[in-house]
């Protein structure tokens, strides 16, 4: 079994209102010193198989497909067996 | 300045409905080796501080207070200096 880890990050050149909001929030709260917020998803996958080569070509295909839209968003992902 | 990178999960005993969405996307989508789905948000703040401690006392607070849901999320962070 094989746990893949994924970061779904809003890509620098997009505004990130969600951000905005929470950053306008943060300072209301009295946290001044907070600057840019950037707000992503975390995706915790459980793989059932052993190939980590294979793994890691189907999980790049899962983000492309479905788990980030890659005309607004970067992801990453780390994968780790167990 | 300090870069905060805060990750708010689902407590484990917590139903996630939106992972469980997201798995019954892939398996539709024929990725039948994907087991367990568990999404989380991924915050990147910069933080216009240079002291680590107080940084991370304030960040504690931000996720205590407003980041995460501590009822149903659990959350951890990392600090990088730059």
């Amino acid at each position: 079994m094989i746990k893949a880890t994924v970061y779904v990050t809003i890509k620098q050149s997009v505004l990130d209102p969600q951000g905005n909001a929470v950053q306008g929030a943060l300072h209301s709260m009295g946290f001044n010193e907070v600057g840019k917020v950037r707000i992503g998803k975390y995706l915790e996958l459980t793989l059932n198989t052993v190939d980590r080569n294979e793994a890691e070509a189907r999980v790049r295909t899962m983000c492309e497909k479905l788990l980030a839209n890659t005309v607004i968003e970067d992801y990453r992902f780390e994968l780790e067996g167990y």
